[in-house]
């Protein structure tokens, strides 16, 4: 490529430091340029990059650009088409193609300093463990505890927006919230427990479903501190856990083991799956793995970090190797109508030699009585 | 155009009256065809439209399509250039359009239904003033406010999500919420009162800075309900309204209401503005109005709908006519170092003759005492 244009912001914050609306010129053998759609002394003051211009018109960045041979590279996978045919006429009907694949395949190792800040992303979800003490009772809603769950959220410093980098994505800041029948109904999605949300305009998230004594509830959610996501998921039952879920947890929990255990440098992303996939099926529950009947989902994490849904994706067919450095959520999950779900979703750093958690939230399936007392099935390890 | 494939959520769920993850094919004289994505049953169940395949790969779309001449249109300000590129090549190189033009001008007239739907939205703010009233002290922290605020409006109905039409819309549920300095630090925006944020990554909404008596704080957010957007924007003062402020929040009304008087089916989308801008002109308080030196929002307001922010903007060089059935937030704001920002936003629907306010909170700059009583200047008319 002649050069790179960038202009997605989570991709501009992690090459220029700054969350400020700014499109990044990088040219091979030349020094940065960023071009500050607003606010250009902001863009200043936060920018990493030395060089940073005022207006950002496609024409303008054309006119500083002086391209060499070689195509444009841009973000094709999230710019609108109408915008980079836009720039494709300023620059002069230069061939455009996608540089997000690059972007993402930097983006996938962090440094000491990433892990550390993802570290306390994920040290934040001790808030959704206070918030299901506190408040899952019977005959409250869920988006009632939803609401619960985002307050704590955001008082513990969630910046209330998960960056997530799918055109359609939409998520609510407190993440999916579901129980009962909701638990096995996939909406909208595209993960497999979606809950069915308020309406049909959003049909996903909390729904007005009260909870019940011995309900099962799944929360799933995202936690941005600072723009390093955190992804952790957990089961709640309500006063007491419904019968046969015991083993089941217990079960959930053994095949996060497995796939930890299967996480070092070297090993392909599909090689967790299928180390998962071989423990679901050596602890009988396969056909609840991920989801059941027709509505399974082919994975057993993905890459997290400036977004919450990275590459890799740990699934069948990925054979990008893990390196030391890679942030992973490994989110085993049982699915089926006979007993809701159970889920336990958790991240991790890829380390020298195997896999470090980073958060200390015990992996359990927890029961908060009525007193908001809270004990875990397995008990932590 | 030989038929329209529509994709972004919004406008399927507007055409086709389901939130799932859908394709719909319009073509002339044909009946249209919805492809769901996912969850083919619930597309089936919720949708509108009676034809509903299973499947939206492009190769699947176009063997159906059969289209005759004439360009294809899509949504080419929102979907991304990459997956536009692969349904041209789908479609054996056919010229592709920009339909969104289209489907926005039919979207910005609504019917008795979606006025109904949006005047429950509104209704919902009587939230945001009693999460005022009971949390707005000194000591307290922006984003401890803006946590009671998100909590008090996911409890009364609100999605969760904003729908913004933008590619790099990034907005919390609860909105912009901004006090003391960070009033006139405009950030990351688009919005004129942005809120400096809580860190680098995300550098809009609310901060970690806490409340001092005599505080002016800047509420301005948009509510989901059922898909339907209010937005709505206040001032609210700590304990007491600081000097000078009474007179400005009464010139803000003032200028709110000559810009509802100018609304009418016919007249041009800029009149209101250039109405409202006389106003300003007339009351002394040009230099503060929609921004301050070179920090001004060229607008007096905006469409609104399944969007938060749609066509057509009140502003100048928008020639659009107003037509009875638009839904609009009319938002004046008075922002300057000298004294902060005072902002009072409504949204109304124009009616036959004139427009007609969709809420009743009252349109005055708040005064919330320690024991949380409310005072409103100028008085509620």
């Amino acid at each position: 490529m002649a050069a790179v244009l960038v202009m997605q912001p989570t991709d501009v914050y992690y090459l220029a430091g700054t969350g400020q609306p700014c499109n990044l010129l990088v040219t091979p053998g030349r020094e940065p340029v960023l071009f500050a759609r607003r606010y250009l002394e902001l863009a200043r003051r936060a920018s990493r990059v030395e060089r940073v211009l005022e207006g950002a018109g496609f024409s303008a960045v054309a006119r500083e650009a002086q391209l060499g041979e070689g195509p444009l590279g841009m973000e094709l996978d999230v710019l609108p088409a109408g915008l980079v045919d836009r720039a494709r006429k300023a620059f002069s009907e230069r061939e455009i193609v996608d540089c997000s694949g690059l972007l993402l395949a930097q983006r996938a190792v962090k440094d000491a300093e990433e892990v550390e800040a993802m570290r306390a992303s994920v040290a934040l979800f001790g808030a959704l463990h206070e918030a299901m003490a506190a408040h899952l009772r019977p005959g409250v809603a869920e988006h009632e505890l939803a609401a619960e769950l985002v307050r704590g959220l955001r008082r513990a410093g969630h910046e209330g927006v998960i960056f997530q980098r799918r055109w359609d994505a939409r998520l609510p800041a407190e993440g999916a919230l579901a129980s009962g029948d909701n638990l096995t109904t996939m909406s909208r999605g595209p993960i497999t427990v979606t809950g069915v949300g308020l309406s049909e305009a959003f049909p996903m998230g909390a729904s007005k479903r009260r909870l019940e004594r011995g309900d099962l509830v799944n929360v799933d959610l995202g936690l941005n501190l600072a723009g390093y996501h955190g992804d952790i998921a957990r089961t709640y039952a309500v006063g007491e856990l419904p019968d046969g879920i015991a083993p089941l947890a217990t079960a959930c929990r053994e095949i996060q083991d497995v796939a930890l255990a299967a996480i070092r440098p070297g090993v392909s992303s599909e090689s967790v799956y299928d180390a998962a996939l071989a423990a679901a099926r050596r602890l009988g529950v396969e056909d609840s793995f991920m989801g059941y009947g027709e509505l399974k989902g082919p994975y057993i994490g993905h890459g997290i970090g400036l977004e919450l849904d990275e590459p890799p994706v740990l699934g069948p067919g990925v054979d990008t190797p893990l390196e030391a450095g890679m942030v992973l959520a490994v989110e085993p999950k049982l699915i089926s109508p006979a007993f809701g779900a159970v889920n336990i979703e958790d991240d991790v750093v890829v380390t020298a030699d195997g896999c470090e958690l980073l958060g200390d939230l015990p992996r359990s399936v927890f029961v908060v009585d009525e007193s908001g007392a809270v004990s875990g099935v397995p008990s932590a390890a």
